[in-house]
């Protein structure tokens, strides 16, 4: 495993304090926005200062509060339990929520509901995936066919994939109905622990809560956070803003606002449900003036999860960190070198947990099967990386050099297993040489498609009992699913 | 700038102290032939203990002689002066030496004149390039020309670029007819020098020369050696063995082998001729066993740039790292992902030097023009990341913060010019955003495509006074060029 922490290359033990200095400074002097009635009581009863709807918080009262956040926790599922936290061994999970996709055609279109099978497919065959979650949320199929829909796609994950849940789609609005949120999340959590066979006191779902910027959480985020906290499921608290658009112009004031709005949310959680797991992410990104878009595949993007990554391991809270990040419509060399970039804060720094690790490219916006297998790959090498250097047995080494020797053929003989330990084989990645034959196996998208079609054919529904049957007929039988 | 050297994240000073014992072990216990009974004198003149062409060297030789190598350098060129070593910022070059390159129609083909012009002026016209090399020899179009054909490539280069030079694609058996490779050698230090003006007493070439794993240097590379410390120019002492086939089977003992060749090689040359200066390389790979193929595009490659540099560092002398590597034969993900993924520890650590940068995939054998421009935008996140996080204008942030407040608009009023400072912004790679209509703009590759015509259309040739037309001339139009 690495030696240390790769955000102390960037973020230096002063930028560090210069960060956490004007936090502090924000919160109490400027203060952020939380548009519920309920959590302004909150806040009250534990002596916050009010504005309106804005709050404004002291150190003592954040350091309290951020003190009960457990450092390490573990997840609950069908597959047994997944730690998370200081075990220094990122768990990863897939992207999520994309309102278009590139086809087997490579045309850029709304997804249709085999589309979502297809990525539930993927994520159940996928020796990458530690986590499930809502690929595409809010498909025409699940409109008109009932008021909350919600509920159903939730138990459609639970049909198709049997990994760990974790759950960045929220219910809103539009696919809650008259159910409101509050009661969905209420109903979707009972679901799970039905499902699951267990109480409050298993943590079965991680929750990704997106904080709004700047300095805001609206009523649907904190409706959100509400249930999640009372249903006693760890929250990931997510911030991802554009410079110079919804954050300061700068990194720097970007960090500040970020971790600003991830502690004063971390407070929150903390208040409402002390000892609670939280996980500390910035996934922020540079504004592209040219068009005013946000640059996720970006090495300024990287350098605000090394700062994400460094502040919360300086307040001793789990992190996540970044994920194969790219800003291109087309899987080629941009989103390649892009999700390569994006992701090496996180390995470099070891962190706890990782989602928008697989599939997903078009700043968010775009979800892709051939993305999604390729960059299994790519988190396959990155495995392999934090596995780092093994200088354990150097007395093997010097025998196979003085028996070799200068000029001599290293081929001989059986393959050692210090070989095949210490080398990652990658799957679709040409590795026969570069020559003009090794175009016979087809263009890489091609290769991609064929080994997808593989993992069609091979998939299998996840077993269930009569009872988990049940909870899923209650919620799909009426959609006809 | 970065605050330390990345490479200590996967090597440790245990692992350094490992490599380095053995390596001196190695070499007192197992040799490594030198080719060339010149050497051989150079060696036993100083106390090295022979054994036919096999040299065993001890520490106290060893020390003594690569404690004579500078930390840092200053080549010298039509555009002035380069400084090579302690400034942590990498100097940069593109890929050499390339059998075959994808063309325009994106066929697989060897080499025609035109492409080699082509290339010339992609480097000619780079932001990213420091360097030109020959990117591809022994065009059929130089043979038949004239018996030493090298010469009139060299002329060429100078002809059609005006960068710092670096010289990987020495010449060989094929490209010096009866000249001879010393005497060919001899005469392209002459031409270099008669063309720059100068005497000895200028760096105006880095000689990249490639030792032979295991354990050997041959009379072709070592001719190249003495000819490059007769003429007084830097020479960076690179090897790229493969695990398993070529050097020991595991990360370390190829990091072993490596470091023993580099430094026997590097003792050679300091006992040659004291100060000269040297740059010390680690290039080597896996083998991927399925294939017997060498894995350039691999975590195991980084993970022995990182042993290298570490090593360079711990002896104080100048280290070069990675490029933009990849096995992959089309410009694609595969493309992307591997050439970050390598390119990252010569950025993480810093380090003084890097070619391979640009235009080269297929193991080393296949040149890209769309590549080339991809890499310079790849290279350009780079140079971004290494400058850092900048903590120094918090004031600046927060009164920001203080006037935007809670739900606020950073886009009001001018864009600042910090933001401006901070923000790299990508030519060739989409950042329109995630929508269909980005794909109006054509493929990657077509705008790439697009992005090298316009560069060959501003190409200029470089300004030649009297003089250095009359040196190209005598190596160029006898071959009608």
């Amino acid at each position: 495993m690495l030696n240390y922490d790769g955000s102390s290359l960037f973020i230096s033990q002063k930028d560090i304090e210069v960060i956490h200095e004007y936090t502090l400074k924000t919160l109490s002097e400027v203060g952020m926005i939380f548009d519920h009635p309920e959590v302004l009581e909150v806040f009250k009863k534990h002596g916050a200062r009010l504005d309106g709807n804005k709050v404004f918080m002291d150190e003592a009262l954040i350091s309290k509060a951020i003190a009960t956040v457990p450092i390490e926790f573990e997840m609950y599922g069908r597959r047994g339990g997944l730690k998370i936290g200081k075990r220094y061994d990122p768990k990863v999970g897939p992207g999520t929520d994309w309102p278009l996709i590139v086809d087997e055609e490579n045309n850029i279109r709304p997804p249709v509901f085999e589309d979502l099978l297809k990525f539930y497919k993927l994520m159940e065959t996928s020796d990458i995936m530690d986590f499930s979650q809502l690929p595409i949320t809010n498909l025409p199929e699940f409109g008109g066919k009932g008021d909350c829909t919600y509920l159903a796609q939730i138990a459609l994950m639970l049909k198709y994939t049997s990994k760990f849940y974790a759950n960045p789609a929220r219910p809103n609005q539009s696919n809650v109905g008259s159910k409101g949120i509050r009661q969905t999340v209420k109903e979707y959590h009972q679901m799970l622990k039905e499902f699951h066979g267990v109480d409050d006191d298993k943590y079965i779902v991680m929750e990704l809560l997106c904080v709004q910027s700047p300095l805001c959480n609206d009523k649907e985020m904190l409706d959100n956070l509400l249930e999640a906290a009372a249903a006693n499921q760890p929250i990931s608290v997510v911030i991802a803003s554009m410079t110079n658009t919804t954050s300061p112009s700068t990194l720097l004031g970007t960090a500040i606002h970020d971790n600003a709005v991830a502690l004063a949310t971390t407070t929150l959680i903390q208040l409402l449900r002390p000892g609670l797991p939280v996980v500390h992410t910035i996934l922020s990104s540079p504004s592209d003036m040219r068009y005013i878009q946000m640059g996720t595949g970006s090495t300024e993007n990287a350098l605000l999860a090394y700062a994400g990554i460094a502040m919360g391991r300086y307040y001793g809270i789990p992190v996540r960190g970044g994920g194969t990040l790219s800003d291109a419509v087309d899987v080629d060399y941009q989103t390649g070198a892009e999700s390569a970039m994006t992701l090496m804060p996180a390995y470099l720094c070891n962190v706890d947990y990782i989602t928008h690790c697989a599939g997903g490219m078009g700043v968010f916006n775009v979800g892709s099967f051939e993305k999604f297998v390729l960059d299994e790959e790519l988190v396959g090498y990155m495995k392999r990386m934090i596995r780092g250097f093994n200088s354990s047995e150097p007395e093997f080494a010097f025998k196979q050099l003085k028996d070799t020797g200068p000029r001599g053929n290293y081929l001989m003989g059986r393959t050692p297993k210090q070989y095949r330990k210490e080398t990652y084989l990658a799957k679709l990645f040409n590795k026969k040489g570069g020559m003009v034959s090794v175009r016979d196996d087809g263009t890489l998208r091609e290769k991609a498609c064929r080994h997808i079609q593989e993992r069609m054919e091979n998939y299998k529904l996840p077993e269930v009992d009569k009872a988990q049957q049940e909870v899923l007929d209650r919620y799909l039988k009426p959609l006809g699913l």
